[in-house]
């Protein structure tokens, strides 16, 4: 068999494996290869019945299928909820997860799934995503080349079949949707493993600029409103057999080349770097928000990139996500946030749909202090629990997720409008506004003319944190 | 009583706390406050009699008061192991470690404390580090101000104390010995609750910016090689009171404001943040080294400061030591080594001497790389255990920090002579040293060339990474 | 001087550390120490002045000295929230707390404390505790030996003080409060540097049961429900130096014997022991819920003891706080419940408030399956941040603290009564309700009959898990 | 397609995912699909050509393919280093494991893989586990059932697929090697996703039986030395949906019954419970060796199973190695150590081949006091990095792993007839063999009686731990 065959036979198989169908499971396209529907890429009727519309019923309502607390026409602190979020279903969690994990073969069954990984199976997982946010009524999708068409023999036929299910995703989208974000996925097939941009292979390096060159494209033509970098593999395993100042300098080659490359086509929506400290690799080169912050300074790049913080990502570095949207939108660089979250006793990347309440409050509270995300948005990076295996628990997972962000804007909005704890923060500084509090802040303010003032002055007089009543305050708004 | 009145008896107290004498401890100076031991500075013979001045004695010794490992005239890689090393003692945790901890109270009972922070307690103390610091056979160490010398009802008269203290240093030095570096203590006293340099209250800061003034300038005075910023306090409990943004301005203010103050003086040695992720603070705003990076770049600081790597330190924040020292040798950085170690199963700092052989010569693989440390070095920041009360536990601790730093040294050497690792890492870069790995590196490589090359191409090989050889070629140069 | 006198000495020094009167603070008795204020118990009006008793006044109250959710008489689920809850107030954090920490000293200057350990002081301090329960309006208090009076030159006389003080406690209880329980510190003096009763001294073992002897019998005395062992010391630093057999051995040989005096003394409250993991130690024996069961079964004491489970405990242990309530529950061990909440991001005991509604409902999810915790309760054993320094603040952190255990509690209550997440979980394990099912519960499935069934039946149905309904269904509660 | 029909085409998949022919792999049998080796077990020649019986040149060689530590026959402490270490190889890491990831497809292409999970792979595939053994000079391997033959479309079929697969190992074991042992695999088929023992579904639960049954039946047959249980699934994902108690009382059911069938097939081996603290569950119910131990207690199984310890998971529970060995040991569980190693900055199983010395020599320490491991050993279940994807990479990890080992073993006993070691431990608890000491270790100590002694004592004398000390000790036999 011949190399090209052998991969062809891999991806067609590594898309059967997600295609498992529990036994039990209804007859669907997938318990039926042979039927005309493995070889075309329409479905008779909806991917989704008995799921209709999912509409904002209020707090009261116990409808599992209804928005509580999300009610995207709704205006809050100015702007309508949907404004706030920008909504955006990831396509390879929802359409491309399987439920396997590093123990265990995939779980999920969907019914529009025929088992293979044809042109046809590619382009009727559109058409579902389509109606899934349609249903879910979100404006955005983000999506990674190779999840969205079949790999090919070669790059060339790679990138035929990407556009021919670009072309179709375009039709789909209609006049209102669009890709929050495109990316290339750089870290999944083999020639990836020892980074890409950072592989110590030029031949490495030289395919994945090709295809975040292709991925740029097509995000451009969908009308996508930003483009990611996250580096999966742009790390290391050991120090042991790494040089890692040649690799990070690599990197930094390969982003100048991406940010000339978006202005050479015009495309205006923003950079993203994606950061995570580690999983797949030990250590990766984008470990947090300062961590990328100081290499975009380091190498002249910080002018055309910003970040899209995950949250899952960055308590796995040690923060909280507040914490790290705080870095992010103080380096002036808070471009999107993957709303997901982990377990806190969790070592890995869990990707959970976020629950938390008091969590996705003190996110809005930053997202309000950056005028909102747009162009960026919230993307649901975040997938069903391998034992979830109902198509419903897919629109369960994304209400709940939903409804919890839409619960932190409401909250966040209450404790604006209450004005008690920014009071109690603004108070904390105010000694600041003083004369000499604004000289430091000038810059005028020498060791010399300190060291008289204190002198001066004598001991000073500290007041009280008051973080308690901070956090009574915060709760009391939930 | 007076406020002044009262921090002198709390200070006067908190020394008192670390000289409890653990019942049986043989009877000295502390046992006879009223003798006339506690009105004098002096101290009859020595203070470690029967602890000789340690020798190179070779690996096959089982004198516990010889170095196996160290011979500090020996020659390794071109240069004297002494002038690799650079050891340092470091004051606070060697005459000013109690062994108390967050559930107990002191436990160490030295012969020649008194139970007082006197000026005689403090000069005692000080030939004490003198006559250690000789047996030991090293030329640097390491002080904060207000460890040195007692606090004071004002800061002139803290000021005063200090210069008293600072003028018996001087003389005991010789003219071998000096400080590899000196700072201010920015975190004990309640004053700096909230922070010295990002505290709320304005009078603080400047209370800081006088203190910092004092300590650069005793740390001159004294031939002093480097100048560390610890932030202990710099950081925050949490966002909810918190100002980020502006403490964050308010530290590069005072930043600033120090290089300034170093040129004036005529300071010639390097300025030195030293990262830490957290402890006593939530979360410090010098996380790590990268970190680091991206505030000294942020705010035009870079060529004003380097790093001092605390190995503890980096693990806390989710690093491997070695990870953290290449970070801040590649970004140009490097200024010294926080000699100690962490505990992989605690969550705090526990400064615990190095004596991971693995570790050291990681370690000394960067150190190597980098040329040396000088003007840094490598300080002993590390304590004895609480539970380690014998005087002779001081010089058994530095020794087996002092000879594992050597083996690494040893060890590195040897895995670049022998040079199978290098060659290694070498080969598996190769690819890059081609006429288009050379344009990538220049810059010149963009991605519609690079597109070109890879259909060109095709798929490309990638070879093993080799990390189990590279361990094995590791492991057996120890 | 003697030894006696320099411990009385150290005594009085560690207590005055922990008055430091921050410059600013209000004229009190500490500020007077040459008045009769420190000669005498008495203190002249309230302690709390301004503190008026703190009321429910319900949700939409933004009154930061009233409840919100705590309605002490209004019944849930059949029991007043009072008997759901049973409140106790640590007298270690709220009246010994000083603000230190491993990097400063006390920050905490109340205006009862005269910055002495006298008895006195001790006396003063008492009175104080009382006024604060009854103005905070609960039933319980816990305390250590030492912390409510000092220590002495002897035991005998530290005997005696605790008599005298104690004698004071019980009249100032009145008929309603009492200790939810009393236990002996046992980790802060440095004789118990190498633990208590696993310490590698015999006459520090000795000295421990002597101590526990005598807490026990005050705790008895003063009505106290329960009586707690916390291990602080009973653990290693190292494995190098420490004989775990024998030091495990040493333990279930003191635990037996304390079992055998509470019976003799005819005390009819619980023992509990305290699981925690690490801190001060590197590795504490009673880890965790399951390692101390495991050490109760082992040794024969699963019948005389039960748990006091600390949630920061828990979560440091790698455990959410509801998976070692319920592993202790499961175990017939859930005695007592200590209320308080760690940093998910920090990996030392923090001790804070518990804020968080969600852990709160999951708690008393747990605590409502048990039938209430009596006769243990919820004991704060929570502490202000070191920069909270306002008198208020004691209050503030508790009712929070109150409200957010009575949030669960509603919560928890309304889930019930919802009854669907309940029967999501019953409907998971239904197939158990079956004929075979009930034979594999009542032990007579042997592997040959359920290969016979396996076989027979084919391959198993498996249903989705919903975990993503199970959290709506719960956040829903909230 | 039926439901069986799809399962096979699955697993058929899973294994050709495994067999990825990475382009510039040299001609194999993978890569010729179509030719008789397909459809053959046989494969001609040898499958590691080019290496040699790996065979002990001491630590001066230089040679990859070489032991320098290990050497079998050599007696050290009275017994050979072969039946010290009973070195296992495990089968799926070295002969199943693809290197996949949660974030990438396989990488691995063994020459002798041919893209199936066929009959004649699996046999081909376990001669060359036998030429492996045989090369590697070891006497034991083990596995999983799934892993050596392939599933069947029923219960029965996969049976008959082992017997044949079985039949062939015993043959090819020859008289010298059998398996240390082996085990069924229960948590990668999505019938398991819920758990085996602890599935919610009954009808998994005897599914689970009868593959146990099976495996026990073919251990046995195949001269097993022991049977291991590790639950990967028995445990749970969320509190909100699972009835733990419930659970765990199915799990003990469960053991009961193989303890029972045990018996009943006369089979001598132990039965082991691995146990590990996640992953891939949130929380498993076997989360460390006291837990295991607890349950064991609990449910009257003590005596029927021991504890097969991994480093890894010991270190990802919050424990060093040592302790969780240490803790399995005084518990009289230590039945079988499984020789990996983590990676301390990574929260998930790493399973690397342990390359540090001074782990390897704690971990001996405690084999030797164990008097050994037999019947159990150390098997290596330890796996290649991703990016090793050499051959010979097989044999230089397991020579490393083998050779660390053997170090440990060569430094404990050099630790024990040094002497001093073991002297500075049995000196500090020399008190507790005086009378009173003989009294307490005899349970003869009461409260009264300790109390009297502690009066009469006085304040007790602590001597220093000397932990630096025992470090440099232990440090210097490395």
């Amino acid at each position: 068999m011949m190399e090209a065959q052998k991969i062809l036979l891999l991806l067609f198989c590594l898309n059967l494996v997600s295609s498992l169908v529990i036994a039990g499971a209804p007859p669907t396209c997938a318990a039926n290869l042979d039927s005309k529907c493995a070889d075309s890429d329409e479905w008779k009727g909806e991917f989704f019945p008995g799921i209709p519309k999912i509409k904002y019923e209020g707090p009261s309502s116990k409808n599992h299928l209804a928005f509580k607390w999300y009610n995207p026409e709704e205006v809050i602190l100015g702007k309508k909820m949907k404004d706030w979020m920008r909504f955006s279903v990831a396509f390879w969690h929802t359409f491309r997860g399987t439920g396997s994990d590093p123990f265990g073969v995939p779980t999920k069954s969907w019914p529009w799934e025929d088992g293979t990984n044809s042109m046809a199976m590619a382009k009727r997982r559109m058409r579902a995503n389509f109606e899934f946010i349609d249903k879910l009524g979100v404006d955005f999708w983000c999506f990674h080349d190779r999840d969205i068409a079949p790999d090919g023999e070669t790059l060339k036929e790679a990138n035929a079949n990407l556009d021919e299910v670009v072309a179709l995703a375009k039709e789909l989208q209609g006049t209102k949707v669009r890709p929050l974000w495109g990316t290339a996925q750089l870290f999944s097939h083999p020639r990836y493993m020892h980074g890409a941009a950072t592989s110590s292979e030029v031949a490495v390096y030289a395919y994945a600029a090709a295809q975040v060159k292709k991925a740029m494209e097509v995000t451009h033509y969908l009308g996508g409103e930003n483009y990611v970098f996250w580096g999966g593999r742009e790390g290391y395993q050991s120090l042991l057999n790494t040089d890692m100042g040649r690799e990070i300098d690599h990197m930094a080659n390969f982003f100048e080349s991406a940010a000339a490359y978006k202005k050479k086509i015009g495309f205006k929506g923003n950079l993203l770097i994606e950061p995570k400290p580690q999983e797949p690799t030990k250590h990766q080169y984008d470990w947090d928000a300062a961590t990328a912050a100081n290499f975009l300074r380091k190498y002249g790049l910080i002018n055309d990139f910003k970040l899209n913080i995950e949250c899952n990502h960055a308590t796995l570095s040690g923060h909280s996500c507040h914490h790290d949207i705080e870095t992010a939108r103080l380096n002036g660089l808070l471009g999107n946030i993957d709303a997901n979250t982990g377990d806190p006793q969790v070592g890995w990347d869990t990707d959970q749909f976020l629950t938390d309440i008091g969590e996705a409050t003190s996110i809005m509270l930053s997202v309000i202090k950056n005028g909102g995300l747009a162009p960026g948005g919230f993307n649901f990076d975040a997938k069903l629990r391998r034992e979830s295996t109902d198509v419903e628990d897919l629109f369960i997972a994304h209400i709940v997720g939903m409804d919890t962000v839409a619960r932190g804007l409401r909250t966040a909005a209450k404790l604006i409008e209450d004005g008690s704890l920014p009071e109690l923060v603004r108070k904390r500084y105010q000694s600041f506004d003083s004369e000499i509090g604004q000289k430091i802040e000038a810059g005028k303010a020498d060791f010399e003319m300190l060291e008289k003032k204190a002198m001066e002055w004598g001991e000073p007089k500290v007041p009280s944190a008051k973080q308690e009543l901070a956090e009574m305050i915060f709760q009391s708004a939930i």
